[in-house]
């Protein structure tokens, strides 16, 4: 196990020749506070000095630096994640993107845009709507492209587009060592060599920190539709979903809404929605045979698994209004529940195992008789439990109920986690759901960084080897 | 550099502790020389023993054997790779995959199946074809599926569906000490720790032997069109291609013959087809009227762009006379030369300096005064040049232009190798186009085969380092 001591404290000396390297960097509390915790609920702990590089190989000559001086660096994106992925538990360096997120190219034509790690998504996809294009992966918070390449994020649109590490093709990497490397390759087909580039996706910026990236681009839809569908039982709605994902139609969003949802919205925002659990469903196509071809399908399928509620639209205003519910659940739950936190739950499962996880949780729930709210990227076999919590008693048993489903869902063939990483909140799971390939992942992470310094404490479970 | 001299012969009683593992082993000539040489130019070489393991234990008791021993292992799928892949160079052990080649079980509902590595991906596809879904790359010959991941196998409906890196979810992996791991999930979404999955997908067993997999499939497009277009100039042809991917259009195949290949091919084979460069174009819907929408907008386009020809159908026996020049391409090259061998090009490169690249070897091709062929699954960026030749000397000449071609596409952004792996054929360039990177490649190399046993002399350079 790694302890503080193996680590040397940030002396005067270093912060000297960490300000030749840069002058973005600051010691100050307020600046260690503001990066010491993300969106998630666990602990929080400060860095002790944060530095804001602004070119690759400042990131270099840092990561040498720290890694000549046994000191961890942890890499911060904008904090929206909620595994506690970017805490540095283990203080060091806390090196933020925020002044590299710039694009550096967009190649319009072969679909592609170049850019540094700490711009968010919704900024990048506000300046290539003059282009036509976007960067498809939708996390829902403003996440940074590097955070989302570190911990694969995904969202709602993953059904259709896949996830980040399906729309990255190139990258630059800095490793422990100030080494600078690119991986991957701007040709959609590649063939030669060890596919690095989805070595370091993923990896938390515990292999390496990722300072240039390369991502797909999608044409903007022409059309869009929308459909919402509610169901009497669960149960109807869940096989719903894969009846949807079997009929060949490519849905662009796939979304599920339990009925404790519902009601909840409904009080809390008076949205009017059929108080039963709910399918959202977006599809995206160039032409409106197409888009009326594929929503005619839609409704067969919906009606036939015992739809008792049945809305559709190709119309803009209506599409949004009828996602509105859907688009605004996350911030009218927070809202609605004044000093209280919420604990975020992530498991996904293979879609014919969905409705078994499904009627777990409910099951789960009911028997111990706590509040929880599903909504769920179902067309991926994804769900989110949300655990509103009031003190320490109360989250120490969301945590034991996260565990039982967490446990569920690997059992059923699925993950600890479908989006958010692993981070600290899922590093015990690590090895249940990976067994003996666990030791194959340290190994590498030996490999590339011998001294432990890369965001230290993540991914790996801290309680039996070094890593 | 590893030679002979680093690894050990097969000695009798490794013969008997084979035997032991495996009943399924010859020492015949005449099974060492079918298991000589893949589909490639290469030098053949013998291995020292052949095995059929028929589980993945004994692959796994194979290689722990081999790597105490200090025994080259290489495995082998069917032998149709065009590198070199599964060329046993330094001898030692063969380990064919032809007696592992069952379907362990077909995920229907999730669109998914979980196959031995040994299995033809047409065979598969015959019998998922019951189930109404497909496993989609399809690289032409019936390559094993084994063969395919380990080479990253792509082919004519990778524009649409992906490589094989895009359509493998979970595989067991044999290392080379003998421990059997699983990477990946049945989850199609998954953030939890380090991506081995991609790692062994595409290392040519150099890391680890693939013992099971468990692949995404697709449903069966219910409707297809065709659309096929001559162009008066390859510029033309070729812009027409960034064209159509351009649009928001979502071909599933996009093919490119040059006017040498299609005046050879009438030639040949009396198609009938316009003697000029020519676009194939193939297009899936689940609605007819987004089916017939699509071809007029690829006809509005390819006139836009200058076709001076344009056929289109969607009926299924008019799309497979339309395809069939494409489709039988390589087998009338092959039947046209007796006497002569095909030596084969291939590269890739984005798709906005796919142009460039044509257009250089079109020049080049004119310099040079040879003969080559192209086609190419232009929607991808990836081109194939073919090389007849009849002699060592024509072979050494086509060797140079090939290096010429790769040169330029890795100069205008692009991969050495687009779907064929690196091999030997491939290794020299991968410096050139991976720089600092090759470093990080071989270290992952050193820290899962410290001994070097699994397929030695693929992927990295021989002349300089270890691996």
């Amino acid at each position: 196990m790694i302890s503080s001591a193996a680590f040397q404290p940030i002396t005067p000396e270093i912060l000297a020749q960490l300000t030749q390297i840069t002058s973005n960097i600051s010691t100050a509390k307020a600046d260690l506070d503001l990066h010491a915790k993300d969106q998630s609920q666990h602990p929080a702990h400060s860095a002790e000095v944060i530095v804001w590089p602004t070119e690759a190989q400042q990131v270099a000559d840092i990561l040498r630096l720290a890694n000549e001086q046994r000191i961890p660096v942890t890499p911060w994106g904008v904090g929206t994640s909620v595994e506690g992925n970017p805490i540095p538990i283990y203080g060091g360096i806390l090196m933020s993107f925020e002044r590299m997120n710039n694009i550096i190219k967009v190649h319009a034509s072969d679909f592609q845009v170049t850019v540094q790690p700490g711009i968010g998504h919704k900024d990048l996809n506000a300046q290539l709507a003059r282009y036509g294009l976007f960067f498809a992966p939708d996390p829902g918070a403003n996440a940074t492209i590097g955070g989302m390449l570190a911990n694969n994020a995904a969202g709602i649109r993953t059904v259709k587009y896949g996830a980040t590490k399906d729309n990255v093709l190139k990258m630059q990497v800095a490793l422990a060592d100030g080494r600078l490397i690119e991986v991957g390759s701007r040709s959609v087909k590649q063939s030669a060599g060890y596919d690095l580039l989805h070595l370091f996706v993923g990896s938390e910026g515990t292999l390496g920190v990722i300072t240039e990236a390369t991502l797909k681009l999608i044409p903007v839809p022409t059309l869009m539709s929308a459909a919402v569908a509610g169901f009497e039982t669960i149960e109807a709605a869940v096989e719903t979903v894969v009846a949807v994902r079997g009929s060949g139609l490519d849905p662009a969003a796939l979304e599920l809404i339990d009925a404790a949802n519902a009601k909840f919205l409904n009080n809390a925002a008076n949205l009017g929605l059929p108080e039963m659990p709910i399918l959202f469903m977006e599809f995206h196509a160039a032409h409106e045979a197409s888009l009326e071809a594929g929503l005619e399908t839609v409704r067969e399928i919906c009606e036939d698994m015992g739809a008792v509620s049945f809305r559709a639209t190709m119309d803009a205003a209506e599409r949004k209004n009828l996602w509105h519910a859907r688009h605004a659940a996350y911030e009218i739950m927070v809202r609605s529940h004044p000093g209280q936190h919420i604990y975020l739950n992530d498991v996904a499962v293979p879609i014919s195992a969905y409705p078994e996880l499904i009627a777990y949780i409910e099951q789960r729930r009911d028997e111990r008789g706590v509040v929880a709210y599903m909504f769920g990227h179902a067309g991926d076999g994804n769900i989110h439990v949300f655990f509103p919590f009031a003190n320490d008693a109360e989250y120490q048993d969301r945590q034991q109920f996260n565990a039982e489903i967490v446990m569920k869902a690997i059992e059923l063939g699925g993950t600890a986690t479908g989006e958010h990483g692993v981070g600290v909140g899922k590093a015990k799971f690590l090895p249940v759901e990976h067994g003996a390939a666990v030791a194959v992942m340290r190994s590498i992470k030996q490999t590339l960084d011998p001294n432990g310094i890369l965001n230290p404490g993540k991914i790996f479970p801290q309680d039996d080897l070094p890593f």
